[in-house]
Order: C-alpha cells, then structure tokens, then sequence
C-alpha cells in the first residue's frame, strides 16, 4: 500500500479517444476539446497522431489540430507517430512530445503492424535517435499488456523486458496498456511487480481501458502499487479500432472523481473537465460515458 | 491486504433493481428472472419486498413472486420488509430470510421513513422477536453509508454503532450501502476500520452503488479489507428511489469478472449469469448496464 501523493493524468481523449469516432469531426471541434481540457487543468494532453490516414482517418488532419490549439505556458501537447516521416510532421507543428508504441503480443504486432514486436521496436531507432538530437521527449505505449484479442494470454515477464527495451532506446516513460480491458486487479499488481523489476516505478504509467468495467479498479490497484502517472479520456472516449467491440478508455472524470477521494494531488477542475466532456459528447451527440459527469449533470446530489 | 479465499453473492436485482423501474413488469417475468438467477448458480436471492405498495409500486406483486417461484435446494430466497407485518406477509409465501433496514442519516431517515434513526431501529424490535421464535435470519442493512443526498457527509463512527445495534438486535449480518454511490476507495477502507472496531469483519457485507463509477473500485477495496460478502444486481439494474437520478448497482457480472480474475472463489457460471442479464434487460428494453456483459456479448476477444 503504497498510494502516490500526486498524480500526473495524461489525457489521451483526443487522439485515444477521437480516433475510433466514425463520424466526422470538425478540426475545430478538435481544437476546442482540447483548449477546454487545458482549461481545465490537464497539464499534458495527447493532441492528435501522425500515422497513415488510411489507417486511421479521424487523425488526418492532427497537423491543422496542433496548428490551430492555443499553447498554454507548461502544457505538454504529444503526438502518437509510427516513424520517423511522422515524427518529422510532428514536430514540423511544434508536438513538444511523442509517443511511440509496440505490442507485447506476437500476434498483435503482426495483424496490427505486419512486424514482430522487435522488428517494430527496431524501426523506432532512427525516430529515438532524432528526437534526442532535438531534445524531444519520448513517451514508450506497451499495448496488450493484459491480454491479445488473438492470441490470449500474455506473459507479465514479456511486458517488462520490452519496457525494459524501450527504456533503454530512450523512452522516458513507459504506458502499460490494458487495449482490450480483459485485466483484472491482482492481475495487474502481478504485472506491475514483473515490471517494476525492470523499469523504476516512478517511469511506469497506465493505460486502462474500461471494457469489461474493470478500468478504474485496475488504476486504483496500480496507485496502491505506486503508480503515479495514469492515462485517461475525456468523457470515456475511445476503444481499439483493432478488436472489434472493444471500447471505453477510463474516463478522465471519473479517475478525477477517485483522486479528489483519495486526496491524491492532481490539478484538474472536475467540473471545467466536466464541461469539456459535455461538450464533446454532446458535439458526437453520445451519452457521456463518464458515470460521476453523468452523476453530477443530473445533479444526484 | 486481506482478500478472501471465497466471497458470498447477495443478488438484489429482483428487488432492489427492479422496484426502481417506472415500467410494468409481469409477475412471471419476475419469476423467470430469479430461476435464472439461481441457475447461474447463485444461492442468495433477495426475491421481493413487503413494503407499502404506495411506495413501492414494483414490489406489489412480492406475495406472488415468492409463490411463483422454483425452489431450489440450498438457496435463500430473501425479503425485505419494513415491519411486523410485511414480515408476516414474507413468511406467508415461505421466504427463507429477511432483510431490515436503517439509514445512517437523521435527514434520510426523516425524508424516507418519517422518523429518526432510533426510532426506526426501535419499530424492528417486534419484527426480530417474531422472527427468532420463528428460526428465520435477519439481515441489516444501513444505507448511506459514504454520504447522505440530502445532509451531505456521514460519520463512520455513526455507521459503526448503528452496525452494532443492529447486530445486538439480532441482525446476523450487516449489509453497508452506499445508496448514492459517492464513495472512493479510501472513504470505504476508513469506513470499514470504524465498523471492524464494532462488529467482526465476517458479518459486514457491502452493497455498492455505482452512480459515479466508483462501485468495484469500492468493493475491490472492501475485499481488501476482509470483506467476504457483496450485493450486486443483475445488468446493474437499480438505484435509489429518494436521490433523483442516482442510479445502477453494481453489476453482478462485473463482479463475477472480477471474481474469476482474483480466483476468488463464488459459485457463480458467468455465462450463464449473463443469460439472466440479457433476459432482464432486452424484456425491459434497456442496454445491458454490465460492461462484462455487453464485452462478452459482442465477443471482444
């Protein structure tokens, strides 16, 4: 038991989250969600990603996005991109950070980017080596952290030696994604121990996504594990467009919701990030997915 | 860190799920819901209740629910009920227990049931009585455990004694509610420290509502803590009829999911469970509230 005093939230709604709408979304609709989640107080927003747009359509215009934001003193706006092309566009519209990404599932990798797991790592070497040169930070995604929608189970040990790997290449951080929300808590403190033998606690993050309603215990269970850093999504946005049905990042307003609890620091005004989610669930005309917004909208109290 | 070796499922969907749908429901539905429910393998009901049918149109139809139903060996079918005489309707149609119930706030207590806390405890006296010479348990439950809708904050040393009047009265087994589902993970392990000093952690269960998404996370925290016994409803169905807009118990399947995940041990067939669950919610036309559910339903993984 071993609750952080402070958490950092990496909100990951307009990229993680806007990515799997099939609508279409207005540029400007992008740019106001995320003005108002810095508004709000999220100090690190992940704003858009620089992959094929075949790939992923809802991203093609993360150039006009970063264009268009209104840059606040002390925020980090990230860029998710698969190679150096992409970074190379990133950074051409001032991304103060990126991220990258691999699988800690074979056959993941393989249907979601035709290549081994270390071939992937592999191709990101040029992409590490110029951001250091241009002192760009470097965020390390492990997706299927908890289990592959192709293959099952996934060993704890394989996550850790590629968190180690990507620590090693010069991520700074490393985000343990749960992409189809299979986890469960023990699961995941079994997860957390394999990989804090690898990697300081204290460069490990959370990516929990809410599938099977396990979400927000599973971050609860990484906090009481020291996890200090957690990934989230405004109004509960978001899924993997790579296992069909999967949806539900954990919503920002309900992690908010247990950090106030646990008075655990974070700097977010839930009810200005209450707003913002109002705002974009009402814009894709959803039901906020957010249950303490959907609370507090309803005034339950 | 404590977690039980086995939990106990109280299913409350067929009574405290139910009695808050506005929608007519056929006895029979009612019925085929509870056999299913025991199908699955669950061995505590709570079947319906014996209060006023002005309050609680829903649960008019109790007497013929308990007399519809398929006995099964080994299962409790519960009632609750407010006083001698919804208890003697109970043991007319064979429930096997009973469930009483007392708030933790004077201004719930007064607003729901128009009398104090001790006053409301004292009217159980009779009901006890009856039901000790009759051999038929009673089960306690204490709502507003982590907060009250219309006085705010609630006192952990208050629940605490409460518990242990009930106790002394006779109760075996005090249920904690959080009727309005504010609680975090913190508040309810300081809730249940206050309670441990007053009654053994084998008689507390804990009944979560899921209104700001904080539910499992609460229950994986009480299980943490000893816990051993967890109210749940099927599909999330539920709330609370006195606090506008709160809604949904935790879902039993999300539960179960976590259950399994923990290797705790509970009797329940999830696929069969969720069978229950998506009768319930296409007769009532409603999404499925379980996350679990809808998961497995569209086959994610």
């Amino acid at each position: 038991m071993n609750l952080p005093q402070k958490v950092r939230i990496v909100e990951v709604g307009p990229r993680d989250g806007l990515q799997n709408e099939k609508q279409a979304i207005p540029t400007a609709t992008k740019i106001q969600l995320i003005d108002m989640l810095v508004d709000s107080g999220l100090n690190y927003i992940e704003a858009g990603s620089f992959v094929n747009p075949k790939w992923v359509p809802q991203m093609a215009d993360s150039a006009e996005v970063f264009s268009g934001i209104t840059r606040t003193a002390g925020v980090t706006y990230a860029a998710l991109v698969p190679n150096l092309q992409g970074y190379e566009r990133a950074i051409s519209v001032k991304a103060n950070e990126i991220a990258i990404f691999a699988a800690a599932s074979e056959a993941f990798s393989q249907k979601n980017i035709n290549c081994s797991i270390n071939e992937s790592i592999k191709r990101f070497e040029p992409l590490i080596a110029a951001a250091q040169a241009q002192k760009i930070p470097v965020r390390g995604y492990i997706s299927c952290v908890a289990g592959c929608p192709y293959s099952g189970d996934v060993d704890p040990n394989l996550v850790a030696q590629l968190a180690q790997d990507l620590l090693a290449m010069g991520c700074y951080e490393i985000s343990l994604g749960d992409t189809i929300g299979v986890g469960t808590a023990g699961q995941i403190k079994n997860l957390i121990t394999a990989v804090s033998q690898k990697i300081p606690i204290d460069k490990t993050a959370v990516h929990m996504h809410d599938t099977y309603g396990q979400a927000l215990t599973n971050i609860y269970a990484s906090l009481e594990m020291g996890v200090s850093v957690v990934d989230s999504s405004i109004a509960g946005l978001g899924g993997c467009p790579y296992a069909a049905g999967a949806s539900g990042n954990i919503a920002t307003e309900d992690l908010v919701y247990l950090l106030n609890g646990l008075n655990i620091a974070h700097g977010v005004n839930l009810e200005k990030l209450i707003q913002a989610g109002n705002f974009i669930s009402n814009t894709l005309n959803k039901p906020n997915q957010s249950k303490a917004a959907q609370a507090l909208n309803n005034k339950c109290i």
